[in-house]
């Protein structure tokens, strides 16, 4: 347990990196940091062990992860060395949240934490608090958290970090983004990908990631694949990776200390000298970036034996290396553990951390737990952003012209791009969906973002284009995050059904948003913006297997007021939806919008009332005339409003005299009660579109039972008969798809007829016609492989309108 | 566009691996393959071009995938050359699932395709019908998809083929798996990390996995990354993933062909060499196995130039190189491009595949369209399962015995194991969690499966273990997919809020068996059973980033017949729906229970009979005698229920003549509609439970909309008050977790007392009783750090029960 003693093994005749004193120092700062976060995760009071040891001063319930902590101090303090040495901007990103014990010492170190939260002075009660307050009831969570300060990266989910440190080096050219990757999550698949972030760095305009592999061993009770490959296999894969690799190997603190520190030296050199021979102008040549592998022992400098089993080096020490404090034993060894420190060097009798060692820490925005970049809303610029009612499609008339909405979309995107390309803080991330998701008017304005190889054939690559596109969602959600939260702004496009490939991050993103709110210091970055694009009812080439309209569902768990959710029905309401959402901030905006030709519904005046109320009567489309209606024909989603004007088209020629009201929702929390989001409806207003008593036969895009949850607490909710997705999929063509549905203009017009009592005898006839409709589709599709011309070329008005 | 003519780069003198007639012949298949995927991307008549071809012979819509589609062939002719020769059994997966076309063609030329679907026979009609079904409406998927023999890998979203081919390959020793990596997929992290599957393979007791990564240059758009990186790179990283890299390189046909034949060659032979060396005991060490890099250009042999574009070797033949049929030109470069395959030289003119190529294709089950493994139901044994009911804690009465659900669980998982430990169908998977989900009694009788380096201090380490655990949920869902696709049995455990991970593997794998029930000639498999623990009501070690009860809602939202959900409330519960779980086929059975000390509540008997009706009364706690009772208190979930009980508890002493019943829900399917869902109960039975007219507090695990959501169409459903996760999540001691979200006992009785009018003037002195009771809940934990002993040591039965 002795943390810098023992250095039998040291070739003392070796040139040292560090002086006897600087290494001195720096394992003073080391010890007081592992100190610390011992003392967190074990201690209620006598901070200071300014008495003998009693079972009071521990916290009842023991909770936290002290295995890779000492590694993550190891690897802060060497890094305020090297900060200090270049005066380096740089950010620190711990991999393993679970270190935050140790995020924490070092952040309260610095000073940092007792600026942000004054109680957790820097003094003997200062020290007693942040104790306590670790993993405590009301306190402060085991990980790294919002409260973090210096964190950008939530320690839950593992697997991100990396891409997460790419994120948010982008367009920061003087940033280094240091990033402690663990070698459980190192077995992520996220993770395993993100390594490639470095294709997609330009180092003349981006700044530098310097991923640090600590390889401590195990994860909970398993030891780790990349600590169990041979030290070839391991080197080749992180070659193969594109980087450098530094090994940092070994126990023995001051032999660690000077390698650490000569590893760090050569890691700076090279990262200086790659970016001075690209800024120069020297080499457009993808370098080969260092990384360190520091491989050092699980639990460093804890307790070597615990109840006759090796605790430090070994999975066991991956939590709470003991507890059972009415074990006399147990309360010894913590002691002589937290004892091995030397505390009364490190503090003084008041808890100050004594001035000689203090002086380790870089000076103001220098700390990483004080650097602007990791509270990025408070760097966050507002983007500038063109007038979007310049792209608008001219509708004359409604139904009358035909466009396509992402690529309307796409030209504003295109100055978007343009009219922030100075200020370098908008980027546009998806899949390798860019064009196929029909955006492809920003390439007018930038290109995709590659650093690999190019041949004469790419199209729209260079290590200066602002599109983002690699084939891994995760990577993608991971550079925007990274990229958002250090400030700027951007939108992910995406293929409906795959964006569930990051339902969890979402749920990682959208916890951070609530939490953050709750800090203070914490300033409103912009929002999380998706397009989701090539969605349900347009999946003609790939059937099933891309057919999943959920992820709205899964969104809508979330706490209100951080997610809104958007159906525009054509090009205009989607320019005034994204101009929203990109001025919008620390939300998570969904926007679902196809990318196929379809009938234009709203001049942009019309576009942007309709956006402002979020969901409104089309009276154009409506044949009450004001008068109550005998149904009311709700919809949102642009295939389910083309579908249900088209069954109003039906209705007016086969009962002239029905009374239909047309409702249209772009917003869907409109739906949801006042009280329980900001966006929802009064309940007068929602009776005033919905009425209290009227049948609401309401196509909507995706699963049905998403609108009944919204609107279960609506006077009208049993009146409400959603058509949406049933889960019946397949290749096929898109009017047949909708007809699997139920969501077809002849199934929505029968039911119509079915819920109108009034109609009498012409139901029957009504009904006919629509089932004779149904099998001459079934028919059609059979024999001719394409949708009957009938529905293929409706359009709106029908022609009798003129005359209705 | 020809394809087997140029060979000027070809070194005559060098030894060849294939004969020239060997060489003919295969390039004949190959030529065909590619004819026959051709004719399916654009044909719907003249199969054979034995007329001239006339627009109307081409489709009127374009739909599907060449790009992929000959690299494909040209693997599958050579893997049949080396299948024949060694008479290898041989599974074949594609990663690439766009190139169905490729797959399907291949399945025809060996006769499997007409075997299973006699109309698309082996002649000139058949081979009209194989053209026009290909993505055409009602006709088959443009992918991959269950209805392809041979296939156990929808081509749907990727990154999963390679960790379906180790799924695949564990425990069948005779097996080689070829798993075609697209450059595309390799970029996705799920793809990324399979790669260290080679770390859980036992070379003595599984099968062989063989790699082939198809380096074609491109993706939809873009380049991809590993097509970009140097061959130095390459080469390293795919080292580093434990694999000895044999590349096959070019584009010359003959030359290609004999490459490949080589690689294959020694490919094949490593394999034995590893297998014989471990199988005779000479080696313990993993083996570094190899794999083939196949670079070949995009859409091979298809058309050079189109419209002035390159096509051959770009992004553009990623799909339909060329469309639009009315010019001339287009229909010109079609027929040109199939006749350069000289079809006339593959089939008569009946249609028939010549014989001398047809003998190419390997005998019955050899032929990898044919294997059995790829329709495991055929293989499927059940499970021997020991009688559970043996395993049941012994609970004398409700309340009184405390005992760990999962840990008893674990005793049954043993013993399973064990029982089936002769037949080696049955493993366990898991994110390292295993033992933390304290289910450590699986490893009295099996280890953890590692063939990485081991040391003295691991735990349960083995080769041949079969407890699966990777720090990726993503490799655990893709392993066992592949392993019960292959008719094998097991579970997945995971921490339930990272179980998202996987929504949209789970995603693919439902729809995969919604399809599959349609394809009469596929058999069931064992269905894919999900634990999910360390649940959201007790992470308390880990926060809000750890607090997600959410899958369930995901999962509610696929067809009716595929999912079930449990919510067993305790250790005897569990243990009968495991079991019941294990026994059934073509589900995914998702089952909710905690790890965590809690009380029991139904000795076996009754938990058996309540786990049959899946929900029902529970008498000894309820208060209502049999009379209509005054309110019901429902729950779900082994927290809600505790809470529930509690609740009744505080309601009895508070309140002693409020007639309370309390029901139970263990399968949460039950509250559905009869005809919507088979586990649905009746409206009378529902109604029976849950009145037509009083009020219900439905205790609830997860979000509490999906109750509603579940009993919408219900009669009482207007008087369901659901308390469940609102998202308020935190740190926090267990009690407090519940308080949080209005789910514990005082908000409950609360929420009781609002919803009773008759209660008159008891409400005001009992409401304030439960709010002081929160108070002092508050005050506690700010002090102590843990929750007050009244609600950490309550135990039912309640004293008042007595005399109640």
């Amino acid at each position: 347990m002795e943390s810098s003693q023992s250095s039998s093994s040291r070739n003392e005749s070796q040139k040292q990196t560090l002086s006897g004193e600087q290494e001195r120092l720096i394992d003073a700062w080391w010890r007081a940091a592992n100190y610390l976060s011992v003392g967190q995760i074990y201690l209620l009071d006598n901070p200071l062990l300014q008495e003998a040891l009693r079972s009071e001063h521990v916290k009842p319930r023991l909770l936290g992860h002290w295995g890779t902590t000492p590694g993550l101090n190891f690897i802060y303090v060497h890094l305020n060395r090297i900060i200090k040495a270049h005066d380096l901007n740089m950010l620190f990103i711990a991999g393993p949240g679970h270190g935050a014990p140790g995020v924490i010492a070092n952040t309260w170190l610095e000073g940092t934490y007792s600026e942000i939260y004054p109680e957790v002075s820097q003094d003997k009660e200062g020290l007693r608090r942040l104790f306590r307050q670790f993993s405590f009831p009301r306190g402060i969570p085991s990980h790294a958290s919002p409260d973090t300060p210096g964190s950008i990266h939530e320690g839950g989910e593992l697997g991100y970090s990396l891409a997460h440190a790419y994120g948010a080096a982008f367009d920061n050219p003087n940033l280094i983004v240091t990033c402690v990757v663990g070698d459980g999550e190192a077995e992520t698949g996220p993770l395993a990908t993100s390594w490639h972030g470095n294709k997609f760095l330009n180092p003349k305009t981006d700044g530098a990631v310097l991923p640090i592999l600590h390889l401590n061993g195990f994860k909970i009770a398993n030891p780790t694949v990349l600590a169990r490959i041979s030290a070839n296999e391991l080197a080749s894969l992180l070659r193969g990776y594109g980087h450098h690799p530094i090994f940092v190997e070994g126990e023995d603190p001051r032999d660690m200390h000077q390698k650490m520190a000569t590893a760090l030296d050569n890691a700076i050199a090279e990262i200086h000298s790659i970016q001075k021979l690209s800024r120069d102008g020297g080499s457009n040549e993808r370098p080969s970036w260092p990384m360190i592998v520091l491989r050092s022992p699980k639990g460093w400098t804890g307790p070597k034996i615990v109840d006759g089993h090796k605790s430090e080096g070994s999975w066991r020490s991956h939590q709470v290396p003991f507890s059972d404090m009415s074990r006399p034993e147990h309360l010894r060894i913590l002691e002589e553990w937290m004892r091995s420190y030397r505390p009364s060097e490190l503090f003084d009798v008041s808890g100050c951390l004594k001035a000689e060692i203090a002086a380790l820490a870089p000076a103001g925005d220098r700390r990483m737990s004080a650097n602007p970049h990791a509270n990025g809303g408070a760097l966050m610029r507002p983007l500038r952003l063109p007038e979007f009612s310049i792209y608008a499609v001219a509708v004359p008339e409604p139904g009358k012209v035909i466009a396509e909405a992402t690529q309307v979309m796409g030209t504003f995107l295109r100055d978007v791009m343009r009219e922030n390309e100075r200020t370098r803080n908008f980027r546009v991330f998806g899949p390798d969906e860019t064009a196929s998701n029909r955006l492809q008017a920003i390439f007018q304005a930038t290109d995709r973002t590659w650093n690999a190889a190019m041949t004469s054939e790419d199209d729209h690559l260079s290590p200066n284009g602002r599109v983002m596109e690699i084939l891994s969602e995760h990577a993608c959600q991971g550079w925007l995050e990274g990229y958002l939260l250090t400030g700027r702004h951007g939108l992910f496009s995406c293929y409906e059904a795959f964006i569930h490939i990051v339902d969890s991050m979402f749920n990682q993103h959208a916890k951070w948003l609530k939490t953050s709110r709750e800090v203070p210091w914490r300033r409103p970055i912009a929002s999380l913006n998706y397009l989701l694009t090539s969605h349900v009812w347009r999946q003609d080439h790939n059937g099933f297997s891309h057919q999943d309209p959920g992820f709205v569902d899964h969104v809508a768990n979330k706490k209100a007021d951080i997610v809104r959710i958007y159906f525009p029905p054509d090009a205009n309401t989607l320019l005034c939806v994204t101009d929203h959402c990109l001025r919008s901030w620390d939300r998570i905006n969904v926007i679902v919008a196809g990318k196929q030709p379809a009938p234009q519904w709203l001049d942009m005046n019309a576009a942007i009332q309709h956006c402002n109320q979020g969901s409104g009567i089309w009276a154009w489309a409506s044949t009450d005339r004001g008068r109550d209606p005998d149904v009311i024909m709700a919809c949102a989603g642009d295939v389910p409003t083309l579908e249900t004007l088209a069954a109003v088209d039906l209705l007016r020629r086969h009962i002239p005299d029905l009374s239909i009201r047309v409702v249209n929702v772009v917003d869907l929390m409109t739906l949801v009660p006042k009280a329980q989001h900001s966006h929802g409806l009064t309940d007068e207003d929602f009776d005033a579109l919905f009425s209290t008593d009227k049948p609401v036969i309401f196509a909507y895009h995706g699963y049905p039972s998403l609108i009944h949850r919204l609107v279960y607490k609506r006077r009208n909710h049993e009146n409400m008969h959603v058509h949406g997705f049933m889960e019946e999929g397949s290749t096929t063509t898109p009017f047949d798809m909708v007809v699997r549905n139920r969501l077809d203009r002849f199934h929505l017009a029968a039911d119509v007829i079915d819920r109108v009592p009034k109609l009498g005898d012409r139901v029957a006839y009504a009904k006919l016609a629509m089932n004779n409709k149904l099998s001459e589709h079934k028919r059609y599709i059979a024999l001719h492989g394409i949708d009957m011309p009938e529905v293929r070329d409706w359009r709106w008005p029908p022609a009798s309108q003129k005359h209705g």
